[in-house]
């Protein structure tokens, strides 16, 4: 089971020719989800050989050109490429005529539809379920109304031992049910507890998309102990009365969510143009959490399942 | 003076990672003219390290995605690098409503203005002059209404010989005039012709940019002598009837429409994505017309004055 998670684009506002804006790839067992959509999205996704035919669901966090530019086009690229399958988008309310004017004067006919369903809410809220994974909006602290996106796969029932299975010579029919946690009666009814057919269960993994926001304690509430976070880190420290005015975050910023939070690892990203090297957003965020990394383009990091 | 031509994008539809969907930058003596607008414009001028400040005219050939949606945000990235100067679009008018209704609703407030002119006409038509250059729209054929675009310099008056103005001991007041083609007359009545003081005038050179269109014979009379043509050539003949469902031209066609036209040079572009490689353009093209190139992303051109 893939948990995997690609940048596509790893800079802020204003793009350079090496990082893209906001857009990335999360793969859970080849299940795609697009978060952010910005502009050259459809470009980054060829360069780095993602299908498009298995994107189904796109999270946009907010309505900043640099989240959502990307979408018109991808839109148009997914219709030549003959899509017929529906599209779901997850976005502020406000963005379905937005979006769905503009398309409409422009594309004209889609051979496909477009599901949008609402993010807005104040707190923690289920946007998103199938078998194997949940995702929740959370509301972040910017300009204007921002949610972050945190994915959890679900807990999976136990994979069975075969050896057990065929010595205490259970009937397929029961098989599901010890699956599901029940224990086994024997035909001279001897209780098998359930433990001895069941393998250890497989940890579920999780990861947390956090841009556009200032530095929130509410924030690490929301993400307490994902395996991954994104935390934004436009800027640094010595530019922090930029970042307030901006309602953006610092490397030391990203870091503080994350050690309040617990994770295991903290990605940062989201820079500044200024920037043409990430050593000190490393450094800034290395002096309060140790597990941190700086994302380009192109970056990818695979969630163990231990 | 400078007259030289810069691909950013050279695909059709589908933009391939080393191949955006169309944009093009008309360099005349450092007025930059922006020719369509495909998504990653604005990182293809990062690209190829063009100067944002020098584009204040944006030339919209038609409303397919492939040609406008760079737009939006390179018209948000002038805005975060401080642009107060109006910036004008020439496009088709009912771009105008479309593209502000978006902009309100995404970029909210933008520090500078954007002026539209409509390029709407059924004939050859003037949208654009200045002192050195006229820009005229006239139709192509295409799905929807589509208008190429000839950039013409103006006749410069021609440069004086210092010699001559020495020799004859000429005023500075009577310069302009001679500039403007008057002869001299000397204190002792001798009149001094004109050709004796003006070094040869500079040809005026001319770019005509055809794209998207089928082939038409009337593309040819528009575009008639041209020093430099861009015609499209999204297909090869053994698509030519894919060619004619579309809309499109082949190389052949293009390379037709450059003899009629009796033009110097032509640029062949917008490639279908199913071509990785160009030589098979070049080779339909040169059998009916011999000065052609294949653009690809960052090709340059420059028109010399001979």
């Amino acid at each position: 089971m893939k948990f995997e998670l690609t940048i596509l684009g790893s800079n802020s506002a204003l793009p350079k020719v090496n990082r893209f804006s906001t857009a990335q790839i999360l793969n859970i067992s080849e299940q795609l989800f697009l978060i952010d959509c910005g502009e050259g999205t459809q470009i980054q996704l060829r360069r780095y050989k993602i299908k498009f035919s298995k994107i189904n669901h796109i999270f946009i966090s907010h309505l900043h050109g640099d989240h959502i530019y990307g979408l018109p086009g991808l839109i148009s690229t997914f219709n030549l490429l003959g899509r017929k399958k529906s599209l779901h988008i997850y976005c502020h309310s406000s963005f379905e005529n937005i979006l769905s004017m503009f398309l409409n004067s422009i594309e004209r006919h889609l051979n496909y539809e477009i599901i949008y369903h609402y993010t807005d809410t104040k707190d923690k809220k289920l946007i998103f379920e199938n078998k194997i994974v949940t995702v929740e909006a959370f509301p972040l602290k910017h300009k204007l109304t921002t949610t972050g996106f945190l994915f959890k796969e679900k807990q999976q029932l136990p994979t069975l031992r075969k050896d057990k299975l065929e010595f205490y010579n259970v009937p397929i029919a029961l098989r599901k049910a010890i699956k599901e946690g029940n224990d086994f009666i024997t035909k001279d009814s001897k209780i098998i507890p359930n433990r001895e057919f069941t393998k250890e269960k497989k940890r579920p993994r999780s990861y947390a998309f956090c841009s556009d926001t200032q530095y929130s304690p509410k924030t690490a509430e929301y993400v307490k102990n994902v395996d991954l976070l994104y935390h934004e880190a436009t800027f640094l420290e010595d530019m922090k009365t930029r970042a307030k005015e901006t309602m953006h975050s610092t490397a030391k910023d990203a870091a503080t969510v994350a050690k309040q939070a617990n994770v295991k690892t903290l990605l940062l990203g989201h820079y500044s143009s200024r920037y043409n090297f990430t050593k000190k957003h490393i450094a800034e965020a290395k002096e309060i959490f140790e597990n941190v990394y700086a994302v380009e383009d192109g970056f990818k990091f695979t969630v163990d399942i231990k």
